[in-house]
């Protein structure tokens, strides 16, 4: 089935315990298409980048099947761009520089080709924008997935409520469950929010792993524990990529099915933090990906007897 | 096979964002053997108590079948006391009082009849008494674990070492397993921990559930996601207890079995802190706590096709 990613396309600059870079190319949409492309080969991009993107990176994006007919270039603007620190830790962080640049007034074309995408990836934007994006379909696509943060709940969450009421599937991390919800405990804050609107919820966890909800079922899916982290940046786009490239790929929304996709998305996450940005979700092989899905396996199997 | 505790027996004074107690009954030895109780019937504690010990409370130990030979009581002075209070989070706690009492001085004693124990588990105390305890046997049990906490590294690290040392299996939290090993990877901090004597480490992560190391193989456990953590006092040892008393059991010390032990282990946890003190885990039936293994199963199980 075909998959179509709404989403920024970024500089980022990133510092690490482990060391800096300079500008490299992020973004939520970047991140998602290229874990979601090992999966499926109807990978559409729509966004927007400045006169500063190279054309070298859209050329990577397409040698990985991503179509970036809807990636819009504005010949005026330069492209988004955020830097920031990790602490010691690797599980906060600060942001040094944010410029919104040509995502300040974007708003989202849906090219013609795309109408007809079954699966909605809307990645982290203004939550008002995200509601935009889902006017300009024709006809809903069959399942719609989005990812938002804790920004807009600060500021927006009459709009990010709003678009949250016409989506499949919802995808944050623990502590933006909580205030969202406004509980602390997440099997209660999951109920609130499938209330809300989505059928399914994510709740991601880093290095603590992922949880599914789907009415009143859950399913945990550990984090694999690594000798390393080296950059968090675009795990949590990573692991929403290959949650939905798996689901485009088999074309199966069961809860059971979910539960793979979510195995599927945390091992292609486990990879995106090896490296710094895209560098290790860029070259992954087939055989790669199987062996670290048979450690997630070996990682959470028993047998009760 | 027999399982002997050898911890304390306290009084607790408890205040989470549920409420508040008077004076309880708490300890390691009391969740750990209340724990194993469920599990094995040859469960013998030795510890001590003062004159201020209600009789109540060994008759509900005797009661679950714990052969309470082993515990002193001086009648010269109190009982152990700790009272703390825990944060909105549930995470952390502050300790508001510790009156060692009759613990300040105490060296456990080994009754006779205790000797050929098969399962030994040293209840967190001061290290250098915890070895001391092992010298007290004319045989050495054939498996010992052993708990901890951050305290013993901060003050007695040289201790707490030669202690592990001897030990075949470690029951630490993720924040100790860091401390204890200097690496921030759990992954390399178990490999350090295991080469400094436990052939099985066990690393205890709360609500983000608990991972087994032995050797070059991991196992995950999850934590079940609750509507109400009403008060974690005790989990850890709850946890510990599951544990051995599956072990002691099944006496089956392979990989496969000591997962099981995790599930059970975890499961019980996940009843002690559903209400305050031990006031769960004393009446437990076995039907609750296959059906509460079972949600375990639920939660954790995927086929990957």
């Amino acid at each position: 089935m075909s998959l179509l990613t709404v989403g920024s396309v970024a500089f980022d600059k990133l510092e690490t315990p482990f060391g800096k870079t300079e500008k490299i190319i992020g973004g939520a949409a970047t991140y998602i298409t290229l874990s979601s492309s090992y999966f499926t080969k109807a990978n559409n991009l729509v966004g927007i980048v400045g006169n500063d993107f190279p054309a070298e990176m859209i050329n990577i994006l397409n040698k990985h099947g991503i179509n970036t007919d809807g990636l819009e270039i504005d010949p005026n603007g330069k492209t988004f761009f955020w830097s920031g620190k990790y602490h010691n830790d690797m599980n906060s962080r600060d942001t040094l520089e944010t410029h919104l640049n040509v995502l300040e007034n974007y708003v989202p074309k849906i090219p013609e080709q795309y109408q007809n995408c079954e699966f909605l990836m809307l990645g982290n934007m203004v939550p008002s924008i995200q509601h935009e994006t889902l006017r300009k379909f024709h006809k809903k696509p069959g399942f719609i997935m989005l990812d938002t943060m804790n920004l807009w709940m600060d500021i927006a969450m009459d709009d990010l409520k709003k678009v949250i009421s016409e989506i499949d599937c919802l995808t944050i991390n623990d502590s933006e469950a909580r205030q969202l919800s406004g509980d602390y405990s997440l099997r209660r804050a999951a109920r609130t929010i499938m209330d809300m609107g989505p059928k399914t919820l994510i709740i991601k966890k880093g290095e603590h792993g992922a949880l599914l909800f789907q009415e009143d079922r859950i399913f945990f899916c550990p984090a694999l524990p690594l000798e390393e982290v080296f950059d968090p940046t675009g795990a949590g786009d990573t692991f929403a990529g290959g949650f939905i490239g798996y689901l485009a790929k088999t074309n199966d929304l069961s809860f059971e099915n979910m539960k793979r996709a979510v195995i599927y998305g945390s091992a292609m996450a486990s990879f995106c933090v090896e490296k710094f940005g895209t560098e290790r979700i860029q070259f992954l092989t087939e055989t790669e990906i199987q062996n670290r899905v048979m450690e997630f396996v070996q990682l959470a199997s028993f047998e009760l007897s």
